[in-house]
């Protein structure tokens, strides 16, 4: 029987970002080879190079495939609203779509210090592109006297560097949902642009 | 003339964590061989072994000076003051801390991967009493009503996350002063705390 060439090798493929991403985010970039990979794909050092021609393209390919997925998912997100409703869904949608992908979200803040020049433009523009959907929100709330915020710009890093850090201390088995995870990171970011929103109990 | 073994040992200690701290935030505490920071440092590899018997030692050690260092910092902060000015005290000494430290802060939240059993328990006690100081003044401010906030323990995670966030994108010769962005950011936590303080301009 012929084997399925194209369906066998992109599921190499994926499995080799899959694979990885776990070893980067468990032991660092630098520490992780292309054999180790491979052992752990379960296919020889040299079948990994039929996909990528070295380590520096698995992890463009790792943080790219991320930070497209995000990407997607908010556009999927979006609808017409007013700003504070576009921020509330900002701050849900992060911390649901940052939890549930650890690994990713740790080497794409992590690693960034491993890309070369190349790979590093090209995630840094999308990682900008996502800053970005932040920014707007604020700045449109701003503009229409929704918020008080001195600095969009500012103000977005603050709140992303808040909302991802739920990952640090997230547990799926700890004493609160993720509703409620959800419900008080509301309060706060829009307690942090001067509208008052008491969070649910 | 007598060598002063004490003074160029403890000088070559110290080099040792200044060197490895850097190394370990460019590549990694994996990737990194007690050679190579013998070489950065400018001695034989046995030389290092004579101060640290392993290359967890160095990053236990490089970990502890840096949370002895912080909250002996804080220390030497703290005054009788009430809630508001204590979290504003707080903000200012946390965002000036961190952000002339770059990698030792980098490290403690990329390398607490890295830290076996004993020395993760030695860390992890050390970060749960920072924490605790932004925990106790947001649950002391919460009982004397000048704060409103659901929950201390989140907030204080939330509230360090967006401050230590300022490391990803802080540059001395960017367009805000350290001065500007501390106000900002305060603007932000008051506003977060149920507080209105309308940033300086």
């Amino acid at each position: 029987m012929a084997r399925k060439v194209g369906s066998v090798g992109s599921v190499t493929a994926e499995a080799i970002l899959t694979e990885g991403c776990k070893l980067f985010a468990r032991f660092g970039y630098a520490a992780v080879s292309m054999r180790q990979i491979a052992a752990a794909v379960g296919v020889q050092a040299s079948a990994i190079y039929q996909h990528y021609p070295n380590k520096q393209e698995i992890l463009v390919a790792i943080l790219n495939a991320h930070m497209d997925a995000l990407l997607k998912a908010w556009d999927d997100e979006v609808c017409d609203e007013d700003a504070a409703a576009a921020l509330e869904r900002f701050v849900r949608f992060h911390i649901r779509y940052h939890i549930s992908r650890p690994d990713e979200v740790f080497l794409s803040y992590m690693e960034l210090r491993s890309l070369e020049d190349q790979g590093f433009r090209i995630i840094e523009r999308k990682r900008h592109t996502y800053e970005s959907v932040a920014k707007t929100i604020l700045r449109h709330g701003t503009e229409d006297g929704t918020f008080s915020v001195s600095d969009p710009h500012v103000a977005a890093m603050a709140i992303l560097a808040m909302l991802t850090g739920v990952n640090t201390w997230y547990r799926s088995d700890g004493r609160l949902s993720q509703q409620k995870i959800e419900e008080l990171y509301i309060g706060m970011v829009m307690g942090s642009v001067g509208l008052t929103a008491a969070p649910k109990e």
